[in-house]
């Protein structure tokens, strides 16, 4: 049975190219991930059964057929052998609020070995996001990326509370991406 | 089936203040919601029960009792057709500590919707209090009033994980009460 | 049937002092406790099962021995009769990040009536533990001891939503010793 790691952070934080680094690293050392996204998994397992035809079409099922994709979604990924890594939300931003990135029932089938935050200052988060010419969304200020990393913590504490799992920290600070890359490693390893 | 939303807020933010002046813009617009009280509820379960007598018996039954009280409230709530709004605390506090507001059992008899935190900086908190003159409790300090607060959001988020519900934060600011209003009615709409 | 209260404070907080002074003051009003280490009870289920042979082994078993051993563990402690108290972390810190002191079969089996936080502020716990000659372990810098105590906190909130427990924070600053015990003191009275 291989490790199920769940990797998250704010959108700006760097996430990509810190795992993509540790990947590469781990290679070179014969330890293998296979990355999976769950939003893909939840579309796959809705378009299977006829429920959506589009991505865009997930956006308008309701919270049982949202709850019961999840579901789905979870255990399918329970079910692959080997070490994979999860890109997901510690906490989904949607207008009205926050949701759980990883609701009860979905860690109840996942049971994942580790969340990991990737994090860094909301500063530097700020103008990384300043500077991405793709990124087309609303901007927030500071205080709410700070807030916004703050309770993906909080919400990381639940999760290791309900699961078990280990909840691991890997900060991703500007000129110091060799020291994310080989932290990321470390936990990966 | 209607929306079911837990509005909670320390004392002195001004929840009240808000949700009414939401409530009112949204009866223009022909959105209704009614009001509910946890407390109240649970007393008149106690009472009907004839476990009590007056609200102040309420206090002197044991853990098991009230446990029992909150999971029948809860029930009593959730079969309520048409939106409504439930007034409590996020988290309790008594001499001894906090409790969750909303524990397991009632979450999963209630399944809200959302739960929103009504907040603001913990010295405008602070200065709300002093200026009232109904308020008899024991002071707290402005560290207090933000420890509260920020127990709050953790405890947020694990209602969220529990539950699935949305957790919608409004700002209650000092001289921007329209603009708390306003975003209590995008929430509730 | 006694009161079953779970004490817990990163290492260099003074825990041991504050509970001692506290449990000497109660003595002296007719009020005892039972003080039990969590980590020891493990132990004895695991080498009363042959599971291991020593201390060391613990760190040996896999994560569905150690859940098996936990909720044993907890099971056992919560049929002792009387007043206890359980000395135990909130979150444990490993290498690769944080586990759940308490995590939620632990608290089924337990059902603890208070989860008390023994805390200061980071820069004391620093200094503390600086001059503790007895202390080898890697030295954390202050912020990651901030850290730490932040998500004890959010750790004790998702305790309290699945096991109603009351959450009771005693501060143990410098200089300030007398007032921590006669807290403590009044939180177990």
């Amino acid at each position: 049975m291989g490790k199920r790691i769940v990797i998250t952070g704010v959108p700006g934080v760097g996430k990509t190219t810190v795992v993509n680094g540790a990947l590469e690293q781990l290679k070179g050392e014969g330890i293998e991930y296979r990355s999976l996204n769950f939003g893909t998994f939840m579309f796959e397992v809705a378009e299977a059964e006829g429920m959506v035809k589009d991505r865009d079409g997930m956006r308008k099922l309701d919270r049982d057929q949202q709850k019961r994709l999840q579901k789905a979604a979870a255990q399918k990924m329970a079910q692959i052998p080997g070490n994979v890594i999860i890109d997901t939300h510690c906490t989904v931003k949607t207008p009205k609020g926050f949701l759980a990135g990883l609701p009860e029932w979905v860690l109840r089938e996942l049971q994942p070995d580790m969340v990991v935050l990737v994090e860094t200052d909301e500063d530097q988060i700020l103008s990384r996001r300043l500077n991405d010419p793709t990124r087309t969304r609303d901007m927030e200020g500071s205080r709410e990326i700070a807030f916004h990393q703050e309770f993906n913590r909080s919400m990381a504490a639940a999760y290791a509370m309900v699961s078990g799992c280990t909840i691991s920290v890997v900060k991703n600070q500007d000129h110091l991406l060799e020291q994310a890359v080989a932290r990321m490693a470390d936990v990966l390893r």
